[in-house]
């Protein structure tokens, strides 16, 4: 198949910062690509051969769309899955697969695949509803504390609560849902497995996760995770487990904790570029987003190895502050040396928005863990007064 | 100033492969650019914020595309200079200025300029046009073998010819030119000095290149240059007095030769991005095409160290096929470590027309100049049959 500079269009659903820096990789190789995304202000606007305006959820939507491209992928879950088991039926090439994205799509579904996989997570109860988990609780088949997660739609925090009393219950929508029993870590890790549609696979090395207290998402990202060598090799086994598991092709983003005995378990998973792997873009070989092209249109996998150590700063919307962008102190911080941001290109901020990240790479982890402070506490992303 | 997610707007002029690299790094910025090309099928189509077709050498075309932007640059030497003196006199800022591009534009001048700036070079003579050089040769002034040049409009190996006898000067047009002394050397070096609107100067390490001997085009750029850490030091210090003489703004690339007795003579130079900087994207810690962008908003520059060893390989089309393009083999380089394809988007090739480039990287410099040749005897860049 020759996909550069050809006649071959691969179909892109959804068009935020995932999209884009897909993008980057496929105007490199000079990749046809047409892109859905409900927004006309979405960041995929530039950059795409064709920007489409509609519905991922919706099915003549998709389905028309999905009928103009050779390779079908998506940057976001949530989109509409009957449109890509029927383009997938008629002959399409759908990655990751509407089957991956349907087990994935539901967490409920996500965490009994885990259990089915032999696959160690959690202990979870899937409920239909708020009233259904309520009926456990007093029944005693539920306890205190656990973690509430609703069971779709659910996005970078969105949709998951700790739950330690009825009070925490008050606030908690109406939808079917997930318990997940509470576990003690000692860490949060990742581990980005790429895998092609003839099955060659590299996984990306482990990264250690620090999330923001309050807004739940993640605040930095440090490649490689400071943890030993043994748990590390324990973190990409059972992520090559989960891969092999779904089958996948495309990225999968399994997402670990590192329990305080040292046991790994698996949090969820999601089938593209993540939040995780961005530090790729300047600290790899090959970045995620080049990665995910290579790994859908079938041609040789990347090296998955660091060039330097990379940190990975999240931009955020400041709380307090609704309205054009200004990224505070910008300037500030890209006098420092390996430090790089990526502005993804939203107009407007709001609180814990996520308007873009800040990469560190540098020979040296502790320097990078240094200047990333630095960095975090330096930008912020503010609106005009 | 407030340039990302704003309403600030970026002019280039020109729309080519170097355009489209700016491109990703306004992308990645959230800058808005404004593009003009003489061509619809320009790289530049696509990742601009608008793309324009026009004539680049129009006056009022460029003038009227001026006056739309914020700060106004190029990718290409070859513009209206009268429109952007007028654009700067009415206070746009102009990076690099007019008053350095018509330095650089015409061969001529750019010698004589190094001449009375002290700056080493090859001995020159101008001439007004073929029959003037005919007759220095008749009167002696001038003697076999020389290069000629022609002063202006020369790109990629056009318009510059070895003249060894008086046949050789059978198929030279009639314009402008000039007659360097040939210097026998052992090296082509380059040198790109990045200096930012307020001044700030870094200098990226020297660059090796080897030229094809019959398209003149730049074969092999290899960085860091395998020279002594002497000569090298030399060939920054010309460099830093070649931009610092210019007191240009944006990049400058500055080629060099490295004669038998390791001095150091300026080749040409170039105020803009460059092919011997590609290495830069997978190899530095800023790429140069963030570096310009970075200088001519005067941002703060970037580190312009190497975290790896970078070999770059032009892709250039095959002798004997014109027509659509076919990358032979790209999957087979592709497979190997350290490889990145960079396909500029053109879709017709034609003998030694730039298609792309190839960049290497690897921790060992030895195995990467391997990898390189391996990658120059595999691709090859031919047309649909």
């Amino acid at each position: 198949m020759n996909y550069f500079s050809s006649d071959f269009k691969l179909g892109i659903l959804g068009g935020g910062q995932l999209g884009k820096m897909l993008l980057t990789e496929t105007r490199k190789f000079d990749i046809q690509t047409y892109v859905l995304d409900s927004s006309k202000e979405a960041p995929c606007q530039f950059g795409a051969t064709k920007f489409f305006l509609g519905s991922l959820m919706d099915y003549d939507t998709v389905y028309q769309f999905g009928k103009m491209v050779d390779v079908l992928t998506i940057e976001i879950e949530n989109v509409n899955l009957n449109a890509l088991d029927a383009l997938e039926t008629e002959g399409l090439k759908v990655y990751p697969s509407p089957k991956t994205l349907r087990m994935i799509q539901n967490k409920g579904r996500q965490k009994d695949f885990y259990v089915e996989n032999g696959i160690p997570t959690s202990a979870h109860q899937r409920f239909t509803g708020l009233n259904d988990l309520k009926q456990s609780l007093e029944k005693d088949e539920l306890e205190f504390p656990f973690v509430w997660k609703c069971a779709q739609f659910g996005y970078d925090g969105n949709g998951v609560k700790i739950v330690r009393s009825t009070l925490d219950l008050i606030d908690l929508p109406e939808v079917e849902c997930i318990a997940e029993q509470m576990v003690p870590f000692k860490n949060e890790l990742a581990v980005i497995v790429s895998r092609s549609v003839s099955g060659e696979i590299k996984t990306y090395p482990v990264v250690e996760m620090e999330f923001h207290p309050e807004a739940n998402q993640v605040e930095y990202v440090i490649c490689p995770a400071r943890i030993s060598e043994v748990v590390a090799e324990k973190a990409q086994k059972v992520a090559l487990q989960v891969s092999e598991a779904f089958n996948h092709v495309g990225l999968l983003a399994v997402e670990m904790f590192q329990t305080e005995n040292d046991e790994i378990l698996v949090n969820e998973v999601a089938p593209r570029p993540h939040n995780s792997g961005h530090y790729s873009i300047e600290a790899s070989y090959t970045s995620q987003f080049e990665q995910h092209i290579r790994a859908i249109l079938d041609l040789p996998l990347g090296n998955t190895n660091s060039k330097v150590a990379g940190i990975m700063v999240n931009l955020v919307g400041a709380e307090g502050f609704s309205g054009p962008v200004v990224y505070e102190n910008i300037e500030k911080i890209m006098a420092i040396e390996g430090v790089t941001p990526h502005i993804y290109g939203k107009r407007e901020t709001r609180p814990f928005r996520k308007m873009g990240h800040v990469t560190i790479v540098n020979e040296n982890m502790t320097e990078a863990r240094k200047i990333a402070e630095e960095v975090k506490n330096s930008i912020r992303v503010i609106s005009v007064q």
